[in-house]
């Protein structure tokens, strides 16, 4: 079999993303063994369905590049020296990249292996409000270098930089179409960044974040298919097919918040009226948390204080705070089932700021959405509630840069490359 | 490089249905070859992001094993005997395959070759109304042995057949949840035809094979990603993902026409409240079509009579008839726009019967489902009206059979047992 020369690790520029699902069996290979920890060949061979003999010549290319290594079991361990060890990990030590989350009370950031283990985490506090895109790049460059500080690196370690804010986010094309955080729209954030920091910068949105962070530390261990549904300030969605996030047939999808549940319903801050998340987020809660708790327009709190206030006088017995939960709960239900009947996936993540408010996963929200499933005579799905929190989604953040640079170093344009 | 045995054509057992997305090279080369009717190896490679030699290695695998040969180009047609062929198309005579369609009206079917050139097509009228297993197999049957007798082939000489039934399908298990045609619930159809024709049968539902046919004999010759929305007696969706039929993470997704789309919403004839079809489809129109038009229960008509006359109605002037098929037509508009919110496509093809009544694709209704999407600043999908009818259906129901005889001599499972 001709031997194909060796790809010069982390020198060449990161090529567009790929697709989703034409990945070359180089990259199928390297993420199962990053998602496992460590593997044996016979094991990959299977769970990818191909022969152990591409997998041993994948994987010796992929040995001399630097990016995995052979590591010894704990059997193996126990069992002594006359035997080569048999499994595959990443060489942790082959890159490193930044993760972080922009939020409205504060930035956070991480800094990871090419084998996902945390480096050092990092936070700084922030006056909420929009910023422009200057004021972003600084605060973005003041954190990025604490933290590399912090882990005992310079800014020129990093292969890249993953950056995750809130709103909406074209991830291909690096534009925040509209952020909570950001004044403008159409901001090409990724760009900015990228020149700004001397460092490929990927951006995405919260749900997918959150997403990618449970597909490369969490669920996506063991699982090939799960949505993740979070609730914050609005209401996002992330989808794992076949271990990789699908962002729609062109990048802009899974945008479950603003899916229709009512015909001219209510209005959503997206301008438009019946969006899903029109119902559940923490607007709509607000909304009518203003009659329910008898407040005056004058007398207005913000929208933490207002929500915790209308939670503790609906676990008092007031039936009209108790009602807005409810409704939001089947709602919510509604939505799920909504996700169930379109893309029957095993298991549904919950996740996001106000899972806290139990409702939304109350028995009676889980049974409403059982009821709204289209009945296959198999059980409904999974329904698990996650942590959450800025450190998790730097985490995401960090698993995008992750994606990225393991895409740059083995899929398709270098593969050909390398010819 | 060593040489592979050559897997003996159409020889072993059927493999279960693949994963959507993790196809071997040699199977994404061969559908890629086959969508285009004839194609360049560069080419090939360029389009699926590999190398010229792998794919010449795979095509050369393919060609000796009977399934592709070298085609002349009309260029090199004209340009004389010099140089050999240098595109490959499919081996037209290599498989046939029968495709049939099951429906209240009449059974439909075809026979196409390897290439999916139509060789046969039949038809046999029926009494409307559910049959037990056992009919459905003789009727089946005998429309099997006409076509062949009309296509001078024998049953032995089919490679798989296509079985398409209206209903809820759960295709990689065989079974038929629930179909009108059918007179009981769960039958395992597609076992039991299987061993009544002696040939392997695979089933699926309405809305995927018009997806499937689009797939392999339209929009798919030239588009990676698209989704299908039908509505017949039910409204369906079928979705493609990079070249592949999309049917949920465990195979029994995209009800489109089950998703919620008001809590507590008009009944459905599922069982449950507030479903997308019960706004749009048939039986929906049909409840307010007799109060539209001042029918007692006694005058009750066959549905398609009562529609038609609904919709002269409209077109001459009826007011009421005229607020049916809007609202119809808003509530389309809004599943549309849930399609688009989550899946993000390109196209989307609407196909199916009811697609005669004009309302549901009118510009206004389309101009509502612009104003449903989110505002991403590009311009909305393309929305196409596509040709629809059993032999249509027929067509994807041989599709279905080609996807599975492919599979079964391309998959992975093959390519395990060929080293």
């Amino acid at each position: 079999m001709p031997r194909r020369r060796k790809p010069a690790p982390g020198c060449g520029p990161l090529i567009p993303p790929l697709s989703e699902t034409a990945r070359p069996l180089r990259q199928q290979i390297f993420e199962r063994v990053r998602a496992a920890g460590q593997i044996a060949r016979v094991q990959l061979a299977k769970e990818l369905s191909v022969s152990p003999a591409s997998v041993t010549t994948i994987t010796s290319e992929l040995i001399e590049a630097g990016y995995l290594e052979e590591v010894r079991t704990a059997r193996e361990a126990e069992g002594g020296r006359g035997r080569p060890p048999t499994a595959l990990g990443v060489r942790a030590g082959a890159h490193h990249v930044a993760g972080i989350k922009l939020s409205d009370r504060e930035h956070t950031a991480v800094i990871v292996d090419f084998a996902g283990n945390l480096v050092a985490d990092e936070a700084i506090a922030r006056v909420p409000g929009a910023m422009d895109l200057a004021a972003i790049l600084d605060a973005t460059e003041t954190l990025l270098n604490r933290i590399c500080a912090k882990a005992g690196i310079v800014r020129a370690d990093l292969s890249a930089v993953g950056l995750g804010v809130p709103g909406f986010v074209d991830s291909p094309g690096g534009i925040v179409h509209w952020s909570p955080v950001l004044s403008t729209r159409r901001v090409p954030l990724a760009a900015a960044a990228t020149a700004r920091f001397g460092l490929p910068v990927h951006i995405d949105n919260d749900a997918n974040l959150v997403t990618l962070a449970e597909l490369w530390f969490g669920a996506g261990r063991t699982l090939s298919d799960f949505a993740v549904v979070t609730i914050e300030h609005g209401l996002g969605m992330g989808f794992v097919i076949n271990h990789r996030l699908y962002r729609g047939a062109q990048g802009l999808g899974m945008e479950l918040g603003h899916t229709k549940v009512q015909l001219d319903g209510a209005l959503c801050r997206c301008g438009q009226r019946g969006c899903l998340e029109a119902y559940v987020a923490d607007y709509a809660l607000v909304r009518e948390a203003q009659t329910a708790l008898n407040l005056t327009h004058r007398e207005t709190q913000s929208v933490g204080i207002l929500l915790e206030s209308l939670y503790d006088h609906a676990k008092a017995g007031n039936a009209a705070a108790r009602s807005i939960f409810h409704r939001a709960g089947r709602y919510l239900a509604l939505g799920l089932s909504n996700v169930v009947n379109l893309f029957d996936p095993e298991l549904i993540i919950l996740s996001g700021e106000r899972m806290r408010y139990d409702y939304l996963y109350a028995k009676e929200t889980l049974s409403e959405m059982t009821g709204m499933c289209l009945n296959t005579g198999r059980p409904a799905p999974r329904i698990e509630t996650h942590a959450w929190g800025d450190l998790l989604w730097a985490h995401g953040a960090a698993a995008l840069a992750l994606q990225e640079v393991t895409a740059g170093l083995l899929g398709p344009a270098r593969e050909m490359a390398a010819q």
